[in-house]
């Protein structure tokens, strides 16, 4: 899922007066100051924490919503409190200002970004020996690169700054010229200012202690679950059938997972409705019948995970329709780029030929003058972002293929010629919709250079890795020029944003995959199937890579049938969400939230649903509360959890098992079970 | 624990001024309006329903807070729906008065006070086989009645309307003379009277909602845990670990019972944290420390549930506190009673000798003289209840040696003869102090009957039936005079009171023994030790009989000595309590609740402290909310969970068994349980 597709909602009303006027006097410091080490020092404290929750989510079932809002509390908390600490003991010297907030904000987003794009749970985890053996097909050694530090951290370095200067020169067309909204951005921008008002910090000092109140919870619930799984996966709370031991089996079941209900409280309700439905109508309705089909389809002996068995028509059938809507969206997103740009330069045109008294374009308010006249102060000329394209370019073109063997230099070469493009369309498409498409950029260059490289000269890794490269470039330069946006509105100085992302993206490189490699080492199932990691896109990436190099013919019987049905259906649905308009639109569900649970199962969604429900139940009860409240609490929810995850990742790792397990048997089995107990 | 000392906190403020100024103009119906058709019929389904309740406490832990809140909540609640109904059919002849809401409430508080003095979860499941057994002392035939349908109502006919006539003649006395406050009856009646005004009605009707939504969620919950108790009693919520497998050896876990939290939230907090310590000093402290002497204080072969072993140590000790406590307040009490009683002397002689005008008596207030004269209005003959009392004692000196063969009838006689005054006693204190000394006056029937009867003429047995008899007479008299307060406060007849708690009587008599029956019936385990239903003061009933005809001998060593240690250690808390004053006195713990979990161990202890937390925590944040709202969403709570053992008893006796069961292992077991699994 893209991590943009749930969109935000920071309950931020639009501010209708001016925002600056709340700000005047306030003096805007030079960039350096803005920069400050302390600001440097929380971002990596809080780059760490989301890395570590964005990992967790990425692992588990890879929907990934917007922590924006707990990146801005928490690093305004932070920040807030340690200065609020200098300036009693009389050592402050310099106070915290809204510019200063953004530049945290934009470091940890920029670190914790390289979680989702680095491929932890895709692409990159896609290429190593525990997932290929899952694939049965393509198993050979020059398709395999298992996950190992020295590389990780390398090939990060290489790609991810790419997109960074690629976008740079750029950032004043997307804000000044275009005025692009980037509704994250926007929401974003909206909070910090918010923050630095009299009225917003009393608001966001409420909401960080509530945010605190649900970590905790959150935190000590994990651990308490914690206890009851001893060292047996069958054990603890992650596997009590809720609604009985049927729909168990079916993987309908509540697991008590904090994380996915404030997931849920974060997503809309529709994304959540559509991952229920997309549970139920395939672990409810087709498995148990495809399974019918056992011996008739498909060969009874094959091993329930075999993708040439009933695993096969999960994963591809959920393949066809991540492709499908994947496609319907790129079309969509570009054309609409397109026709954006093609009206941007008619403007252009008509401003050359009429006389300037009659030109359209409406008079500029006082926050955007001065937000253009501070955003236009501080230059970064335009000879840097080229040279520093061309030199990472180089370093790269030459570093990566030694990382990866069948990935050629030449492979690399042509994707760095078109990697700006692409880049300056996704954001330019992220900021007219909000919606990053990093991940189909990716697909797109799985297929391609899959297929160029071949099925014998180890396509297959070829394929996943050219998607590193080609998702590490489109999906900073959107996300870093959404920061932009945000920098643009809070009057931070772009010099200073633009350190503060190089300083991020480093990090990130570290970070990232430091903690992957903890989460490997700690928990020894990662990316099997049915464990509590199964990190379900590594299998589907690495499955979209062979469908690239291979073909169709390792499908199952029907299986490819099906799969052109889904692919049509979710195209044919997407359709229908835009024929139909934004009113009734809105109860059209996302086919790229119901393929999710084809392969992991409904668990996830009965979570999730749970959260749109208490979500919901409170808006009625107290809609106001409920909108200032209601992220601060998912973040509690979804931070308190996935933090547990380190303190657990070091138990497994000093070999500290849980003393007891919990578990659930058919009253035949506890019977078997205390006969044995007894004798 | 004695029902009465759980202290009623309907927190109703004392109201200042005039009430029934507010129902000036309200036309009060005569006595037989009071008493409508409908009445009873509301006062059956409620009599079934906390019957029902109160033999769940009855049969788990024996602790029953006061019900009073809920009773009057679901009363108030079932006739207004119904009235509201017919008003708007046009078909309503008589509108629902609060002296028809007081018949009510008497009527179940009659009714299901059966629940409680008929001894099902004490001296008469006490005379049991099963509870026999556990104690490998005076099993003789001659010492053992099972338990059936019919000489259980048949002998609770015979004594349970001697409490009504006794006290009858002398309400008069209580009520106007001595103006004896009567705690729980003046905060029934205020409770009532609220319910009566406009904005009472308002109040409640929020109550009642509060209390519906958590009967629900009570019910629902209980239904969940069902599933997961399979039919066996290692599985299920009621055996989670909480806090380790090594604390729930020692009986220490949370185990999701809603009706204990209920509990604990009606409880004072000081009674909750009186049974945690006993908890901690039993199961924490001296019972690991005796086990460590096994084989040195008793034989190391003594199985666990014996009485010769490590369970004498919990039982004897457990009756010492109780009887310390129980001596403490008798003495206190009774001096009290006597006190009262002798001012009351005289300040009449006082009366005769002074002039009119010079007399100390404070003038009435208006209330006072409304409710006197109402009162006194509807007179019932002495020689009612004097005849009423004749012909019941003599068919009940007949009858009753009949069904217990070792209690002749001088010893039926001689309780007669006495009783009459111990009820007047108890009538007297309960109206000073609130606190029924019933178990206590039983206590005193088991040991001086059982040793009047003596060893080999079923001295246990007797005991028991004494002790039944005579709690029967003292606990109705004290109930009933409670409710004759009520009946004074809210201008209801006593006539219809009379009546009512007649009509209650015979209804308790008859609904108690069958949903005693039908426990009986449906949980093969009643009685057993570690069940759910542990019935645990049945054992210590029986074993203080055991004592009182066989004297110590029975005891383990050092168990005698130990006894006397916790005998003195429960007066001397009881001492220190009143001598440090009331300001200091409500930090001292209550050795009767001390007493409770040194049998059956701290589990609901934690349960209840769980429920004082909550409420603590509620206080804080919203204390207007918490002391309109507590009782009522504590009522929900153990209503819900106590009427779902209704539905599964049904489960039960139509041999339908749960169909999961969750149950937890250590470690090293869940290894050998999978190996065996797996083979």
């Amino acid at each position: 899922m893209d991590r943009s597709n749930s969109r935000r909602r920071t309950a931020e009303a639009e501010v209708e007066m001016s925002v600056e006027k709340i700000f005047e006097g306030k003096e805007v410091p030079p960039w350096e100051r803005q920069l400050t080490a302390r600001a440097v020092a929380v971002s990596l404290v809080l780059s760490v924490v989301f890395t570590v929750i964005v990992m967790k989510l990425n692992l588990t079932t890879g929907i990934i919503p917007s922590l924006n809002m707990s990146a801005g509390l928490l690093g305004f908390f932070f920040v807030r409190t340690w200065t609020a600490f200098l300036h009693r003991s009389g050592l402050l010297r310099q106070p915290f200002t809204r510019q200063e907030n953004t530049v945290i904000q934009t470091c940890v987003v920029a670190s914790s970004g390289i979680a989702f794009s680095g491929g932890f749970g895709s692409y990159l985890f896609g290429m190593s020996d525990v997932v290929a053996k899952q694939s049965s097909e393509a198993n050979h050694p020059l398709d395999i690169k298992n996950p190992a530090l020295p590389w990780m951290i390398g090939f990060l370095f290489t790609v991810s700054f790419l997109g960074l200067f690629s976008v740079l020169p750029l950032r004043k067309i997307m804000m000044v010229d275009f005025k692009l909204t980037y509704p994250s951005g926007t929401a974003t921008a909206h909070l910090i200012n918010g923050f630095h008002t009299p009225l917003g910090a009393k608001l966001a000092k409420k909401q960080v202690s509530m945010l605190g109140k649900f970590f905790s919870f959150s935190f000590l619930w994990s651990f308490f679950q914690w206890f009851f799984k001893a060292d047996d996966a069958d054990c603890g709370f992650a596997n009590f059938p809720t609604f009985g031991l049927e729909a168990y089996k079916q993987r309908f079941y509540f697991d008590f997972s904090a994380t996915y209900v404030g997931v849920g409280m974060i997503c809309p309700y529709i994304i959540n409705v559509s991952i229920l439905l997309g549970a139920v109508i395939s672990w409810g309705l087709m498995w148990p019948l495809i399974a019918a089909r056992k011996g008739d389809w498909y060969d009874a002996d094959t091993p329930e995970s075999s993708l040439h068995g009933l695993q096969g028509y999960r994963v591809f059938i959920a393949i066809a329709m991540i492709l499908g809507d994947g496609l319907y969206n790129f079309v969509k997103v570009l054309s609409k780029t397109f026709s954006g740009l093609y009206n941007e330069y008619q403007k252009k045109n008509l401003r050359l030929v009429l006389p300037v008294e009659s030109q359209q374009s409406p008079p500029l308010s006082t926050d955007d003058q001065i937000r253009t006249q501070i955003f236009l102060k501080d230059q970064i000329p335009t000879w840097i972002a080229v040279a520093g394209y061309l030199i990472i370019a180089v370093v790269s073109i030459i570093a990566v293929p030694y990382i990866f063997k069948p990935l050629k230099w030449y492979h690399i070469l042509v994707i760095y010629i078109f990697a700006p493009v692409l880049a300056f369309c996704n954001a330019y498409g992220c900021g007219l919709t909000d919606w990053s498409l990093a991940s189909t950029y990716g697909k797109l260059a799985i297929f391609v250079t899959g297929a160029w490289a071949g099925t014998n000269n180890g396509g297959v890794l070829a394929g996943l890795a050219a998607c590193g490269v080609m998702m590490n470039i489109v999906s900073t330069a959107s996300d870093l020029t959404q920061d932009f946006k945000t920098g643009y509105m809070t009057l931070a100085s772009p010099r200073s944003m633009f350190v503060s992302q190089i300083i991020g993206t480093a990090m990130g490189c570290i970070v990232s995959p430091s903690v992957f490699w903890l989460f490997l080492k700690a928990f020894k199932d990662l990316g099997t199937p049915h464990s509590q990691y199964a990190a379900p896109y590594a299998l589907v990436y690495r499955n979209m890579a062979i469908l690239g190099v291979d073909g169709f013919g390792s499908l199952p019987e029907h299986c490819l049938a099906l799969c052109y049905a889904f692919f049509a259906a979710s195209v044919a649905i997407n359709g229908v969400r835009d024929a139909v308009g934004p009113r009734f639109g809105k109860y059209v569900p996302l086919p790229m939230a119901m393929a999710i649970p084809f392969y992991i199962g409904g668990y996830f969604a009965i979570d999730m649903c749970v959260g749109s429900l208490v979500l919901f139940v409170w808006e009625k009860v107290d809609r106001a509360k409920a909108n200032a409240f209601g992220a601060a609490v998912a973040s509690g929810l979804i931070c308190g959890d996935g933090i547990w995850t380190l303190p657990s990742s070091i138990l497994e790792l000093a070999g500290v098992k849980a003393p007891i397990c919990m578990r659930f048997f058919s009253k035949s089995v506890n019977g078997k079970v205390n006969d044995f107990l007894n004798s």
